[in-house]
C-alpha cells in the first residue's frame, strides 16, 4: 500500500523515470500558515549532487503544491504536491547487460517476481526519488509539530563503514548508557549537522575519518553502508497505541519501508540486552520545568521524566515525554561501478554484469532528511489520535480514579 | 489499534486481570481443517511455568475457537478465540507501595499519560498475556502457509546478555557472512529447538552458558535480555508491497510490537553497514528445484535464488523466494525482585519501590513462539495481498512486456 | 472486513450456530462509567421473542463485558464482549430439502459462491444474531454521545408494507415539507416509541393498522417489509469527512449493512427530487440557546441553524447541528412458511422447497434498535474523528482567514 | 478521509479553484494496458458544457497520468493523474453579499465550523470539480473489468422532478416488478443513453418531457433533482464482504458520497418493502450460458441465477451473478439564480443573498458517468478482494464439505 498513517495520511506516487514523482497528505490541521517555503529546505538537503560523494545527478526538486491551500493557510483538506522529473530517460543505468542480467540485491528481479511486467526501470519504486514525497508529506508534519509542541527532530550520522562515532565497548554496550552520546541528543540541531557537510556526523574526527572512508571507497568502484541516529525532542507523552501499534513499532516500520534500511532500534537497542536489569531500569524523576513545557494548550506535559534512557523516551509503546531517539541501518549501495557475475533473468546462464550508472557510493549522508521526515510523520498522526482520545475523555466528568484532565495543557491539581 | 493486517486480520482484547483474553482473526480462507489442537501447541509453547527460569504462575491458556468453523472447517468468516482468565486477583505483584510508584521502566506511567486511568494492573495491555491472542492468530496463519506452500517458520534463542550464538567477529561482522549460521537456517526446525528447552538456543555449549547465565541472574534478583532469530523458509517470492509496506517494514513493526523488544535486523543488519558492497551484494543464480518449489498451484515458484543472502531474503521491500531471516532484541524485563528509587507519581518526592511479584528473569525463551506467530501474520497478510494482484493480472492477455503468467504454479514459458 | 469505525472501531464474529457471538469495541474513550447494565437495555430491545408477531425464539442474550473496563470504568484499552448461543443446533430450519435447495432471497447461495463451504447454518453471518454485537457496541457509543454531548438517537417504525405513519402527497411530495412529520423529530423519544409495542410506530391509529397487517400476512404465511426512521438530535455541526466519507455516506454504508435492508434516504431523499431547488434550499437562522448547546467543552456548537430541514442536518457532507434524520428500508423476510418452488444447489432440476423455520413475519419492529446502534457508531467514529482535527487546530495561533478557536466549547468571539 | 477502497484504493485531491485536481490509484493489476485514451471519454461525458441545460463553464479537463504506466502498461504500482484547474480565480460567483451570507443548502457553512477556516470558494472540496478525481479512477476500474470479466456498467436519468421513466404504480409499487424496466435492464448501454443527450434518459417520450422541464426550470431560475438508475451485469458472484461491508453498503457509501445525493435503493427498493415475501423472493434457475459466462480463468461463474430480481443482484450481501443496479436520489443543485433571505455569517441578522453564479439547473445527467464511476470502483474493489480469499481457497485440498475449487474457472465437477 502506498499510505501511511491512520489520522495524518501520506500517499505517495512516481518511480524514476515517470512524469513526476509526489504525494497526497490528507488530515492536515486547518489554519496553518504553509507555502512550499516551508517544504523546500528538507527536499534540497535530501536532493543529490550536494558534493562529490553524492551521486552527480542534478535534479532541481522543486516542489509544486496543487491543492489544500488558499494565501498560505492549510484549508484542512488533502494537500497535493509534485516535483516533476527532470531526468525521464529510460534505461541510462548501463549497457545492454541490463537486459539480460537482473542487478544484485537490487530490486529487478523482485518486482518482476511481483509485477510479471519487464520494466525498463526496473524497480521503479524502490528508486530514492520515491522518498520525494515522503520529505515533503514530513515537512508538513513537522511544521506543525514545532508549531503546536516546540518538537525537534534531528537525524545525524553516527557511522560509516566500521568507523563509529560511538562504538560500543566494555564499559558502554550501548550508547545509551555512554554519557556523551546522551548529552548530544539534549542539544544537536541541523544547522549544526549540516556544519559537517558532507558526510553529516557531528563530530570533527569521525566526520573526516568517514569522508575519508567514503573517497577510497568510491575511488575502489565500490559501495558501503552506515548508521543514522535520530532524536525527538519535546515529543508529547502518551503517544503511540498499545499492542500493534506501539510507538517504536510505528518508528521501526518508517524506518525500515526507507530504501536500503536493513536494521533499527530503539533506545539501547541490541545493546541492551547484555545490560542487568536494574541497571537498565530508568528511574523516575520530576521533569524539570522548560520553555516548552509550559504554557501550552492541548495535550498536557509530563510530571515526571527518567533519570536515564535506556528506554528511548518510550515504555509500553507508549511516549513518556522523555526524548525519543533511534538508529537506523543503511546497507551499502546495491549499484556499483564494478563488473558482477550473476545468473540471466532466464536463471541459464551466468554471465558479467558491468553497471556503470551514477550512483551513491553511500546513501547514509542523504538518508537524514528522510529519516526525520518519516520520524515526524509517526508522531504528528500518532499525536493526532492522541489528540482525539485526549478530547473525547475532556467531555466526561472527573471520577474518583480518573485524572482531572487538563485543560489547555494546565492540569487542575497543579 | 489493537489490529493487525489488511486481507488476513487480527484483531485482541484483553489485559492481565479482566475476564479473559482473546482476538478475532478475519480473512482466513474458507475450507481449511482447523481445531484447537491446530492452536494450543504454539499456547503451550507461550506459557509461563515450564521451567525454573520461566515465570511460576501456572496457566493453562486453555484456547477456545467460538466461532468461524464448522465441523473442523473453517467457514471463511471471522474466527473468534478466547483463553479465560484464570487468575483475575488485580495488584498482586507487590506491596501497597504499587499504588504510589509508578514502576521503572513498566507501563504504569505512560498508560496513566495516556488514558488518565488509575488501573490497578498498571499498563494492562503492555502485559504478556496480551500476546494469548497473537499466538493464538498466527497458529491458523501458520497452518495456513503450511498446507499451502510448505512455509516453514522458527525461531530460536541467539544470545543472553553477552552470551552470543555468532557472535561478530573481523572475520564475519554479520552472522549473514557466517557460514555456520547460514547452514543453520536451512535446517533449524521447532523441535530442535525445544531439545534445548528452556533456553530454547540450539547449540549445546552456547545452550548451557545461558542458562548459567539466566540462574546466576535470578539468584541476583536481577533479569538479563538477549536476541531471538527467525528463519522463514519456502515462503513465495513478491510478497511485499513497494514504498511503505516492505516486507522488512512489516516484520520489524511486528516484532517491535511484541512487548520489550528494542531492536529488529533483517539479513546482513546492522553488521552489514560495516562490509563492501561488492561482497554484500548476493548474486543471482538457478534456484534449486525441491519437493517444495515444484508442482504447487498459485503463486509460482522463483526461477533464480541468490549465492549468498545477506539481503536476507528481501529486495526492495519484496521477498525472492531465499530464506527470510531477521533478529529481534529484547531488553531486560522491567519487573525484579529489588528494591528501586523512583518518584511517586506525584512527582513530589522519592522513594523506594519493592517488588515482589512474579517475574520472568529473562523472556526470551518464551518470546520464541510470539516471534513465529507475529511472522506468520505479516506472511499470511502479505501473502493474500499477492494473491488479489496475481489472480488479477492473471485474466489479462500476455503482452510483450508481460511475463506469461504461469497457471497453477507452472509458468508457460518452462 | 467485519470490522467498522476509523476511529471508534467495532469487530464483530460469530454466526447463528457457533458457540458465542461478540465483538471487540477499539477506541473508546477511557474514564466512562460502564457496566453491562448500559449495554443490556438496548440488547434486550433488539431481541426476539417480545411479542406475538416476533420470532418465537427465546433467547435471552445477556452480554458480558470481557475486558477494557476495570471498577465500572473504561480504561481505553479494547472492550470484549459475549453473549453466548443457547441454541446451537444445526439446520432445524426447515426439513432435509434444506440440503437441497438454496433458500430464494436468502444468503444459503452466495454465501456457498463465496467460500466454497456447505455449512449447515447457510449463510451464517448474514443470520440476525450478528447484529448482537452491534448493538452492544453502538450502546457504548450512545451512552458517550449522551454523556458528552446530550445527543439523543431514537428509530421508530414509519411503514409496514403500504401502511405509512406519512405517506408521500401531493402537497408534501417529502415528509421533510410535512409539519407534523417535522415536529414529531424534535421531541420523539425511545420511551414513546416503545408505548407502541411491538410495532414501534408512534402512532396510534398507524400503529394499530400495522400490527393488524402484520397479523394477517403471519397468518397467510408470508412477509413483509416496511420502513425504520430515524432521528439524532443534538449532534454537533462538522462531523463527517469531505468526499468520500460524507456523514450520508457513512450512514448510508452503515445502514445498508443491517440484514434485509434496501434502501436509504436522508432528509428530503428522493421526494426531495421533486421539489424546486427555491423550495428545497434551508435558509440560515440564528440557532435557538438549549440547555445542550450552551455550557459544553470541547467541540462548539453551532451558531446557525436552518429554518426548514430538506438537507437532513447535513450539507457537503457535513453536519450543520440541525437534526439529522434518515429513513431505511426493509424488505420482507426472505424465510416463510410458504413451499417455493426453485432450483436445487446442482441447477439440474427445479422442486419445492418446504420451509418451516421460525421466523419473523416483519423485521422492521426489531431493526429499531440496530439501526439506533449503527447510528451512534457513525457518529461517535465522526465525532473523534473531528476531535482530533479541532483540538489539533486548537493549539495554532489565531490568523485572520481562521476562526478564533472555541476553547472549552465557548467561542471567543461571543 | 479522501480514500475510497480497500484493494484498489483511490485518494483524490483538489477543490475547484486551487492549482490541478486530481488521484492516486494504487493496487491497479500490472500488465494492463492503459493510455490517457482509456480515460479520457467518461472525463468528458462528465465535463459541463455539453448543451445548453448544463454549465456554461468550458473546461477542458485533459487528464494527464503521471505515473505507473511505461509504454503504455500499467505497472502495478500508483497511477497518479492530474487535471489542470483552467479556472483559478476565486469568489467569482456573486457579489460580494457572498462574504456576509453563507449560501443555503451549500456547505459554505459546514466547511467554516469543521475547519475554522474562511476560504473564498466556501466549501472547496464538495464541488463537482472534486469527482474529476472519482471519474478518471473509476476509468481504469471499468477498463479491468470489461477486459477480465466483461462486465457492464451503464447509468442513465430515471427522472426529473416529478417525471418518471418508470413511475411507481398499484401494480408495480417498485420498478423491479416491472418487466419493461428488467427488460431495459438486459441491453441498455451507454451509446443508446448517450443518444439522449443532453437528459440522458433512454426513452424518447420521458426524455423529451424531462428536457422541457429542465428548460422551464432554468428560465424560472431555480433548479430540480432527479434520480440515476445503473445497472452492471455480468459481475462476477461471491462479491461483496459480508456484515459490515456488504455490496449494497459500500455501493451505497460510494453513491452518497457524491454531492448533491439524497438517496439510494437496490433492486426493489424502497417499492420492495410494500410487497409480500412470497412475491418478492427471486426462486433459483439455471443461469443461461452466455459468451461472458464461459471460457474465462479466475473467479468461475454462477451456476444458477434468480428467475425474478427483486434482490438487485445482491443476496446477504453478496452478489449472486445476476445484475447489479440500484437507483440514486439527487437533489436539485443549491445554486441558484434568486434572490434567498438567509442569516449571516455571524448570525445577527437576515439578509439577502443574490447568487448570480454559473450554475446546473440540473445536474442529474452530468452524474450519470460519476455514478458509472463509483460503481466501478466499488466492483473492482470487491472482486480483488474475493480473488484473494478465492486464490487462497484454490491451495487447499477439496474436503466433503468444501466445493471443488474451479481451477480457471471451470468447476472440476461440471
Amino acid at each position: 500500500m502506498s499510505t501511511f498513517g491512520k489520522v495524518f495520511r501520506v500517499t505517495t506516487y512516481g518511480e524514476s523515470h515517470c512524469r513526476s514523482v509526489g504525494c497526497i497528505v490528507d488530515g492536515c490541521p486547518p489554519g496553518m500558515p504553509l507555502t512550499e517555503d516551508d517544504i523546500q529546505p528538507q527536499m534540497t538537503r535530501r536532493r543529490p549532487g550536494q558534493s562529490a560523494i553524492t551521486t552527480p545527478r542534478n535534479e532541481k526538486d522543486r516542489v509544486m503544491i496543487q491543492s489544500g491551500t488558499e494565501k498560505g493557510i492549510t484549508l484542512g483538506t488533502p494537500i497535493g504536491m509534485m516535483v516533476l522529473n527532470e531526468d525521464q530517460r529510460p534505461k541510462d543505468y548501463g549497457d545492454k547487460t541490463m537486459d539480460m542480467y537482473p542487478r544484485p540485491s537490487h530490486a529487478d528481479w523482485t518486482y518482476l517476481e511481483k509485477y510479471g511486467v519487464k520494466a525498463s526501470s526496473g524497480g521503479g519504486r524502490s528508486s530514492a526519488r520515491e522518498t520525494i514525497g515522503r520529505v515533503a508529506a514530513g515537512a508538513i508534519a513537522e511544521k506543525y509539530l514545532k508549531m503546536a509542541y516546540g518538537v525537534e527532530i534531528t537525524a545525524f550520522t553516527t557511522s560509516v563503514g566500521g568507523v563509529h562515532m560511538f562504538p560500543p565497548t566494555a564499559e558502554y554496550p550501548t550508547p545509551s548508557q555512554n554519557p556523551a552520546f546522551m548529552n548530544l541528543l539534549q542539544t544537536i540541531d541541523r544547522d549544526t549537522v549540516d556544519n559537517f557537510l558532507p558526510v553529516r556526523c557531528p563530530d570533527e574526527e569521525a566526520n573526516e575519518k568517514m569522508a575519508d572512508y567514503i573517497g577510497q571507497v568510491r575511488d575502489a568502484h565500490d559501495s558501503i553502508g552506515g548508521t543514522v541516529t535520530c532524536v525527538i525532542r519535546n515529543v508529547p507523552s502518551g503517544l503511540g497505541e498499545p499492542c500493534f501499534d506501539k510507538m517504536e513499532a510505528e518508528l521501526a516500520h518508517a524506518m525500515l519501508s526507507i530504501p536500503a534500511t536493513k536494521g533499527f532500534e530503539i533506545g539501547s537497542g541490541f545493546g541492551g540486552c547484555e545490560v542487568l536489569g536494574s541497571v537498565h531500569n530508568d528511574p523516575f524523576i520530576r521533569a524539570p520545568v522548560t520553555e516548552e513545557s509550559v504554557a501550552k494548550t492541548g495535550i498536557p506535559r509530563s510530571k515526571l521524566t527518567t533519570k536515564t534512557n535506556n528506554s528511548g523516551g518510550v515504555q509500553g509503546g507508549i511516549t513518556n515525554g522523555a526524548p525519543v531517539y533511534f538508529r537506523v541501518a543503511f546497507k551499502p549501495p546495491a549499484t556499483i561501478s564494478q563488473a558482477q557475475t550473476t545468473a540471466t533473468y532466464e536463471g541459464d546462464a551466468e554471465g558479467v554484469l558491468a553497471a556503470k550508472g551514477r550512483h551513491d557510493p553511500c546513501v547514509v549522508p542523504r538518508a537524514v532528511p528522510i529519516v526525520e521526515a518519516m520520524a515526524a510523520l509517526v508522531v504528528m498522526d500518532n499525536l493526532m489520535q492522541q489528540m482525539a482520545r485526549h478530547a473525547a475523555r475532556l467531555q466526561l466528568p472527573t471520577l474518583k480514579q480518573t485524572v482531572p484532565p487538563a485543560e489547555n495543557g494546565v492540569s487542575m491539581d497543579t
